[in-house]
């Protein structure tokens, strides 16, 4: 590779200039590699933050991170490999349910998670709710679940785009984390490293989600789906409201239950809407339904048939979890005890704050406010009322399952708080367009 | 000193705020203190160069800078303390004859300088020409010296301004040089440090200069005239053209040859013009003279009388140099070898790059490509003709002083593409402008 001097790169970029692709690319290795230091790294990151990236610069720069560390090859296994990602939202279970019910329609899902962190939640922890679950695999057994079951869910390996990681963890200690350009190049490095043939994205705007306005989260979809597009990756984005949380069940074996539901053919409207939504993107990414239409009918099928949750049961079993969850919930972890929030006044719902209710559920210890956290799985929030009930005083808003009167205690005022009740109905949109 | 997130501070300089005033002394401090790492300060940097200072932000920055090591204290001495500071150029040896011709009117001058860097000479480099002069002055001896002879010529000592010192390395390695209100509030926090009670600035501006164009000079020293004002101290500016060289001699021992011109009454018209006219500044400053004329009129009794050059030969024997160099210039050192470099085609001299010029002399071994470097203090160019002046074909335009024939035959192209000779006349302007 071309020796370049990382001053002079500093130096263009500070003036907001584009960088070349060699250029790029060699920053990337030269840091991974230890030979640029932090200091010059993180004033080029500053620069990149505040000048931007063009769409030339975008596509080498994650190529760079994405090749900077092991890239998984499933080339060998002949279903088309299609995974998910979603920015990120406060009781956004969809994954759950969503990657056994594609995997039964015949197009493999290698799925790889992360887990909660800030106000969020993390389909990691969710899914370890469920006794045994073991969502660490290694590499070999990563893609034999793929090859036998078509689906996997797993955490990310270590030897996956460690400049990402490295990029990640200094941008979060010098203000250069809520860049456009950074984002997305972080995200599509680590999903293009799992060797997928395409990718459905959702992402959040609103409230409880990282990009409040939906310019923004429209802005970072557009720029994902063209990284793909140069990657030679299908990609499709849906972009969805995040000011209330998604579904009625906020907490990891909550999430776990509710995403039972959706694979028995019940669940929350909100939550089936845009798992049939994503889903049926990804079956026809998939090559296996012609169009949405198609494919959210075999979606059906696979739901009403029981084969989408044979899937989950099995891939359960596979990770060493215990596939009796789905029919005897009670062995599911969950908190002794039980606390009632109910409504002040009369009238309609007007607000859910998902960000409130998001902080109020990593209070009461079901997500981290530190990396190195633990979560309590059994712990969690029901929503009895979301935005457009109806509901009277004393009428029920919530129900907390807890185990310490002091995390309750910390947690009530911001759960009532997300509330507001007014007096007309409003009926919010959850799916608001789709970028392809 | 409350506590502040550095990161908060970071985020908030990023998106153009303006921080308060103890959050940027605390910024000083903590990095000062090893308590903020290199990759914070570096992008908190990046983000200042982009993003700019306000001008209330810039006094208490400098202010935390100068005051994070020793500020000496040169109350108890009864004279006023006037310094005077040169952004930098070429042939620019105004210090030296400047120095001692306003400590002999009675203004006590306890003057710091730097080394040759780049394009540009250093005074220090210059006075290490004369034998045996030491630069390297500790405090006691610094102070013992304004207060016996109103007079001392040294560098910088590494306790003082510490902060300035480490931001400035880490500016150079992260492309954060060239931002107007670093380069103000690094001269200063160095020079108000000194303990001064006025401050004259010389800002160059043109092809030599730090500052190419006229309005970011302007910038500069209007920046750094306020940036005294709010210290409290007295500052003015002059903006002078350094398009071509300062006078007809570059190099060492070269320009303490034409500094002791100046001393003896001679030396060229610009040199002249631009000693007498800070000078008169510094006097004025010093409160020894009433205004400029009176201050003029000083200066050159001071020249006449010889007392000029007897200070001149005082400080050169207390700091250890051999003051027989001011009488017999053989004793000052010079390279074996001449080379005369003549006019190609007759004509007007249009251009007498000093960029060029100056770069020329560093090959030459007049200066440092890097800080390690040692430097030659024999060899030198002097120019034989300058811009406005008419040549024939044949004529002289410059002679060097050389030591060693491949630095000769490195340097040459330059010196050769510094001169532009066209068919009409030009005289340039030296003084632009006083900003106070």
């Amino acid at each position: 590779m071309k020796h370049h001097s990382i001053i002079d790169l500093i130096e263009r970029k500070r003036d907001g200039e584009s960088l070349a692709d060699d250029e790029l690319q060699w920053v990337i290795a030269e840091y991974t590699a230890d030979r640029i230091p932090d200091y010059q790294m993180s004033a080029l990151l500053m620069a990149i933050f505040i000048r931007g990236f063009s769409s030339q610069e975008l596509a080498p720069w994650t190529d760079a991170m994405l090749r900077s560390g092991e890239v998984l090859d499933l080339s060998h296994i002949p279903a088309v490999k299609v995974d998910k990602h979603s920015t990120g939202g406060v009781g956004d279970k969809i994954s759950i349910p969503l990657a056994p019910m594609v995997a039964a329609c015949g197009v493999a899902v290698p799925m790889m998670s992360g887990r909660g962190l800030g106000h969020t939640g993390g389909t990691l922890d969710k899914l370890e709710s469920i006794p045994g679950f073991r969502t660490r695999l290694d590499k070999a057994e990563f893609v034999d679940l793929v090859e036998r079951y078509g689906l996997v869910l797993a955490g990310q390996s270590e030897s996956m785009a460690p400049a990402d990681r490295r990029i990640y963890s200094l941008r979060d200690s010098t203000g250069t984390v809520p860049s456009l350009p950074l984002i997305a190049s972080s995200i599509m490095s680590k999903k293009l490293a799992e060797g997928i043939d395409g990718l459905v994205l959702d992402v959040k705007t609103g409230l409880g989600a990282f990009m409040k306005d939906e310019q923004s989260a429209r802005a970072l979809a557009e720029t994902m789906v063209s990284i793909g597009a140069s990657h030679g990756t299908k990609v499709v984005a849906t972009l969805t409201a995040m000011d209330q949380p998604l579904g009625r069940e906020i907490g990891n074996a909550n999430e776990i239950q509710e995403s039972l539901d959706v694979l028995s053919g019940g669940g929350p409207e909100d939550v089936k809407a845009l798992t049939y939504s994503l889903g049926a993107d990804m079956l026809v990414l998939g090559g296996v339904a012609g169009d949405r239409e198609a494919a959210t009918t075999q979606l059906q099928k696979a739901v009403t048939s029981g084969a989408a949750m044979e899937k989950f049961q099995q891939i359960i079993a596979a990770q060493d979890g215990d596939p009796a969850v789905t029919e005897d919930r009670s062995l599911l972890p969950t908190a002794p005890d039980r606390y009632e929030l109910t409504a002040g006044e009369p009238g309609f719902i007007t607000s859910c704050n998902a960000r409130d209710i998001g902080i109020a559920g990593v209070r009461l210890g079901a997500g981290r406010e530190r990396k190195e956290d633990d979560v309590d799985h059994g712990v969690g929030i029901t929503l009895a009322a979301k935005v457009g009930d109806q509901v009277d005083r004393g009428d029920l808003l919530a129900v907390i399952q807890y185990r310490d009167q002091e995390r309750l205690d910390s947690m009530l005022p911001l759960l009532k708080r997300a509330f507001a009740i007014g007096d007309r109905p409003h009926q919010p949109e959850l799916i608001i367009s789709h970028i392809s």
